[in-house]
């Protein structure tokens, strides 16, 4: 008889509660008898993945997910050097956010602590769960991981390595553990679990994130839904407009901060129109346009669905504005905010922008695939928040903790 | 025909929108314009309170709750006053959180801005009203204002003062309303405004938290249930004890931060026990105690439930423990993560009573009273937050923002 998730998630926090105390010096070491872990048993764990391809073929799973599944030595070996990088990241645990004493003697810090226990949902790739699983180690967190169906025996199989390394570096096998049962009334069960499980992270298409929201009475952190926009404005380089749009849209089309809609300033529209709509279809992408965009061969006219779009593949939604107020208007309306990026030489155009739309990144003059935790120089991340609630954009370590206040008198009463 | 949520939501968004990129000198001078008109318009406030009053009266509502119903001239002033002094505060909008030259040359900023629409659900107190339009404007969110259906006509007035104050000052008067609508149907129409409404903060009882935590799809802040503990340590001062236990129950009973539950250490049982019945009782506490306790004339026997319970009077649970391991292990399965305080002479016992209890706040020799806004220097608070997401303990102007990346280039891609 399989457990129940309340029974796992009891000895997460049990195990948590052993992790919160835990020094940089052991979580370092369990990160690294990890990873070493890992690369000693890459059989075992390409064999499950073995099994897990082979079930995905037979069931006739589309090419690009079926890559997305498999594991072979590099991606095994790229798991093991994630949570070596981790190692070598800052504790931020313990760290003093505020400091003081106040006019009557008291002594007051606000200190970083760990959240407890943090469940992290995701789909297909099975790497997220060694990412997870450092990530929550490094920040004191216990996790418990809900990956796809698709993936179990491969899950299962590095969390079986991950459990053991940690005890053998002192720590409780139960900071990392899989979410027992199946479908999706074992999420349910995890989303239900409030006072057990303090965050959960979906992480995964717009379908899974708003399941969650809807029915979660855990806190929950949204991540990773991006209808990225680019706004070309009147005072744009117009060879910059065109370089950081194509980048932004075909650089990587899967991923949350590719661009999904394109703007122009009806003033350079008749020079830029020309120039980016054969440069986006010679990149194989197809445009969805208004009616200026649509004036093009091999434009398709836009509908009104289009500009919600988060099409990650070689789509993008276009249209001409007559102003940035309209610009800034439109992405107001549509946009997930997650990344919007201005290409302008105007300081004021620039000021305005930043100022005005409201999403976790906004990039003047660069590409929107610069929103990531790496390319911010975090070392590493488990998502990026979408939401307002304590975290925006790339969730790093620091992210994944909360805070305790510590008051100490000598006797103190009011 | 009143309006709906939705209208009266999507005005605040229009309002936010603008109020977002105000500066501190027209959002300070809205706060005076508010102080202002309060004072002056202060006979129809009085006039529309005394009618909440006598309906209260008439319904046979107890007197304690009447007088947390009335508003007088001092309570006027007081509102007024609580405006001044968050016009005082530092604006928390555009702080620079981190900043940083990444290697390719990208500037990143991380930045303070406001949430946007925040809600704000709260029982009794006509001066809420006040008190929390006065922060929300500070950092610049639009606010819903949701008092108790008994204090309408005094909630009405007071808003309908500050909507025409604001807007004299420069500002859209739907920076501030009342949610329109009777009972709890419109408290859930507000709860599944998501996407409308940024944040929702719940001030009062423990069902009403749990009823907006279960039903909100809006991402909530809980406030304020707080089952406080003193642990007294072997190594105790006895004196500093019992004035720390004293003015942790008895300094104001029906606020969070008041004492619950008192556990006392084996070793000084025997002495401290008399001791701090006797006082308590003086002090008119009735105290629901274990068997040890209950050995003494007019101590109750504890029951299950007491162990659990917030009382919010003159009452309170009381152990004797075994040791430090025991209280902490008692407060991780009955505390609300409040407040908890540990009396002790030891260094050691401080250090793990900080380190394992997990909790808004930990008091070192110092009473649970001291979690406050006020106390901790922070000026203004619009509740105590328990929960670990975004922010714990008490929430001043800071924890009233969120924050966005800003990242300038010339023309980067990846």
């Amino acid at each position: 008889m399989s457990e129940t998730i309340t029974q796992v998630a009891s000895r997460a926090r049990q195990a948590a509660n052993v992790l919160a105390l835990a020094t940089r010096a052991t979580k370092d070491a369990a990160l690294e008898a990890m990873a070493t872990a890992l690369l000693d048993q890459q059989e075992a764990i390409l064999a499950a993945n073995a099994a897990d391809v082979a079930k995905a073929e037979g069931a006739g799973t589309p090419a690009h997910m079926i890559d997305r599944l498999r594991l072979d030595a590099a991606r095994v070996a790229g798991m093991a050097q994630g949570l070596r990088d981790v190692a070598g990241l800052p504790d931020p645990v313990g760290e003093v956010l505020r400091g003081s004493t106040l006019a009557n003697g008291l002594e007051l810090r606000q200190i970083t602590v760990p959240f407890g226990v943090v469940g992290v949902i995701y789909e297909a790739r099975p790497n997220v769960t060694a990412d997870a699983a450092g990530i929550c180690l490094k920040s004191g967190n216990a996790v418990l991981l809900r990956g796809s169906s698709s993936a179990l025996s491969s899950n299962t199989a590095i969390v079986a390595v991950l459990r053991a390394a940690a005890e053998s570096a002192g720590l409780p096998a139960d900071i990392v553990a899989l979410v027992p049962g199946e479908g999706h009334d074992a999420v349910k069960e995890l989303m239900r679990a409030r006072g057990l499980v303090d965050v959960l992270i979906p992480r995964g298409g717009a379908g899974l994130i708003r399941s969650v929201v809807e029915e979660s009475t855990v806190p929950v952190i949204e991540t990773g839904v991006g209808n990225c926009h680019v706004y070309v404005d009147a005072d744009a380089d117009l060879e910059m407009a065109l370089a950081i749009v194509l980048n932004s849209k075909t650089h990587r089309t899967s991923v949350c901060n590719s661009a999904e809609s394109l703007l122009v300033h009806q003033e350079v529209a008749e020079s830029f129109l020309p120039l980016v709509v054969a440069a986006l279809q010679d990149a194989g992408v197809t445009i969805h346009g208004d009616a200026p965009f649509a004036a093009f061969d091999g434009v398709v006219p836009a509908g009104p669905e289009d500009w919600d779009a988060e099409y990650l593949s070689l789509d993008i939604s276009a249209a001409v504005v007559p102003d940035i107020a309209a610009a800034i208007e439109h992405i107001r309306a549509h946009s997930s905010g997650h990344t919007e990026a201005i290409v302008t030489g105007s300081q004021a155009a620039a000021r305005r922008f930043t100022a005005e739309v409201d999403s976790a990144a906004v990039m003047v003059n660069a590409s929107t695939r610069f929103t990531d935790g790496g390319e911010f120089g975090f070392g590493a991340e488990i998502g990026i928040s979408t939401q307002k609630l304590h975290a925006r954009g790339p969730l790093g370590l620091p992210e994944m903790t909360t805070s305790k206040y510590v008051v100490t008198g000598d006797g103190h009463v009011r």
